[in-house]
């Protein structure tokens, strides 16, 4: 039975120790090492889980392409539509694209990846089968969650809940919305097509909720209600959720109320340029916080990279923790938080747990995800899989 | 004389071309090379104007000291007198802790600073006397401007006046300010001494204004009241303003005018966490925008540090500049927005400017900005004085 032990190593910045690590997971920590056992030297790194990128979207990178001139209008809509032009226009492959984002990822240390992936009636799911080639080639590095996701919207598209049911057969695992009011025009109507996919396939539910203020907390009791109703507590995200940075504070605290209750999850890309959720007033209140990045250079924006200890940094900067308490609650969003949000079993550093570690120098824990050097080591199931910033896997 | 030509850069991601610098000035473009001229290839790189650093505080950055664990309270004024006891505890040297900036910030193609340098009647101008060292020291790697900043506040501390005014004597070279009400609780005395010690000493003003909304609006009437009565229209900077991103979008619109008129620049740091001025509506009404990145890892927070193209990521995510045009104008704050603010004669790649100058990879000017790669030559008054990320001068 092969065993792997790392000496030197400081679990979330603590007292130096040794891990050992076998079949995959986590064995124990300061023992003596077996013999034959194979080790490998921390450095003193510290050690913290794989980072876990619970917001992106692999199919439409443009990593790796030339430079996309971004010139497009100032609405939501502006920036759907042109994207659907450009995917033609510039041949954006969801599975080169979405590898190039996995393989980028891993390097910097994330382990998981929740990616929504466009279904509409002009690609149909051919963004979900290039992504599941990825899932699947790079399966040994890093896990992929896919979400339906109808970027362009479900009922003014008719054929469109056909295909999202079509993913999920193909291997979607989550099923995907956006903005019920502001782009079906139809909140009712969209979340009960949701919902019924959920019901139908058994599966979470993730909906993008850029809704602003009470039009946005109106689209979220009627998730809340949904949730309920069908008896989906813990398994429903809510991903953006502006309207959660709204100005009426009773009105917020109402609805912080009514999403603990149901167990709904937030998710969080802590946006400078928007109202957002309040991640320690929601955590205090009992509601799984997870991050993501959003889209990595795309032709929505061109300033995220998959970095998850970069955006541990945004989620800090967003929300005015400053503390080195703080800090560890802002990387919390970037680890536990997703896992909890995506449902990962035997997440963590606790013996038993699987072995998807990042070992990154720091002095502390707050250095480590401040300074962002790159990752010394990236375990995925107990083997090494990135060093000092660079993937052992070969992107396309 | 000496002549330098770099072959091979392209100014601000334009066609490829030469650049021929004589006497420290940039002699012209695409000539011929003399005979004699020592010639540098630049690679294909963007080439931009030195970077700008508006607003930092190098005297009280713990760059290279061990980590400081935050563990401060919430307001301004626990954060202001944590300081002032920390300054004591730690031993913050401002010439070491500001010398060790200063490299740092020319490794990353910054050619100009301006620091605020604390002046309160426990550390009197040591800070001063400090930062002035560092500024003779590296004086051919960097230009440093000081303004003596009464951080502790001035009218409620006897004897902070008397010490601003020796500041001032000793070589700061601009007279600062803090919240007129919030801190001092006068804004009209505070303001009356700030803008009595900027007409003795005949310097420019910039104050830092964290007030909020209508209360900050009421102080920055104030301020634009004086900068007319004086005279002292384009000598006058307020930092932060973050009331100019208050909800009363006529008040809004009616300060912009005024500060437009008295040609009061605006610092900002673009800050996530706060209200914040609108970058792209203030250039619009012809105010000068520069940008700055406030404490470098100090007492106040961890996240900082003294990239000037990370800061125009900042200044473009809390703007939500997105277009390649409008990433352009992010970096603008950093640059020309800077010089202008700081009457910096001379700045830009024009034939007769200052060979100022940044090499920096990229395919072009915005993912040159967004992709912040290690700068590969930084150039002071046309000799390099950093290549590849590394500053050519020591750090204590």
């Amino acid at each position: 039975m092969h065993t792997l032990v790392i000496r030197n190593v400081r679990p979330m910045g603590g007292e130096a120790t040794s891990v050992m690590i076998r079949e995959g997971r986590i064995a124990g920590y300061g023992q003596e090492v077996e013999g034959g056992a194979e080790t490998l030297d921390g450095g003193g790194a510290i050690m913290i889980p794989g980072l876990v990128e619970a917001h992106t979207h692999m199919d439409k990178t443009l990593l790796g392409m030339g430079w996309y001139r971004n010139e497009v209008g100032p609405r939501l809509i502006d920036k759907i539509e042109n994207e659907r032009m450009q995917r033609r226009v510039l041949g954006i492959d969801p599975a080169r694209q979405s590898a190039r984002q996995a393989v980028l990822a891993a390097s910097l240390g994330t382990t998981h990846i929740r990616t929504h992936v466009d279904v509409d009636t002009e690609v149909g799911v051919a963004g979900i089968e290039g992504v599941l080639e990825t899932r699947e080639r790079y399966r040994d590095m890093i896990d992929i969650e896919l979400v339906a996701f109808p970027q362009s919207g479900m009922l003014i598209r008719p054929g469109t809940v056909e295909l999202m049911d079509r993913a999920l057969q193909l291997g979607a695992q989550v099923v995907g919305g956006l903005d019920p009011a502001a782009i079906d025009r139809d909140p009712k109507g969209h979340l009960d097509a949701v919902f019924g996919l959920a019901e139908r396939h058994g599966v979470p539910v993730d909906i993008h909720l850029h809704e602003p203020a009470e039009l946005g907390a109106f689209s979220m009791e009627l998730i809340i209600e949904r949730t309920k109703a069908l008896g989906l507590q813990g398994k429903v995200t809510i991903s953006h959720a502006f309207c959660l940075g709204m100005a009426d504070q009773d009105y917020v605290a109402a609805l912080i109320d009514a999403l603990a209750e149901a167990r709904i999850h937030i998710l969080t890309t802590a946006p400078a340029s928007r109202p957002a959720p309040a991640v320690k007033r929601l955590v205090e209140a009992g509601i799984v916080v997870a991050a993501g990045t959003d889209g990595v250079r795309d032709t929505w924006g061109p300033y995220n990279n998959p970095d998850m200890l970069e955006r541990a940094v945004l989620v800090g900067l967003r929300n005015n923790l400053r503390r080195d308490d703080e800090v560890a609650l802002a990387l919390d969003t970037c680890t536990h938080g997703g896992a909890r949000m995506m449902g990962l079993d035997d997440y963590g550093l606790n013996t038993g747990d699987r072995a998807d570690l990042v070992l990154v120098e720091g002095e502390t824990l707050a250095d480590a995800v401040v300074s962002r050097r790159p990752r010394r080591m990236v375990l995925k199931g107990g083997k090494v899989i990135a060093r000092d910033g660079v993937a052992l896997f070969e992107a396309p």
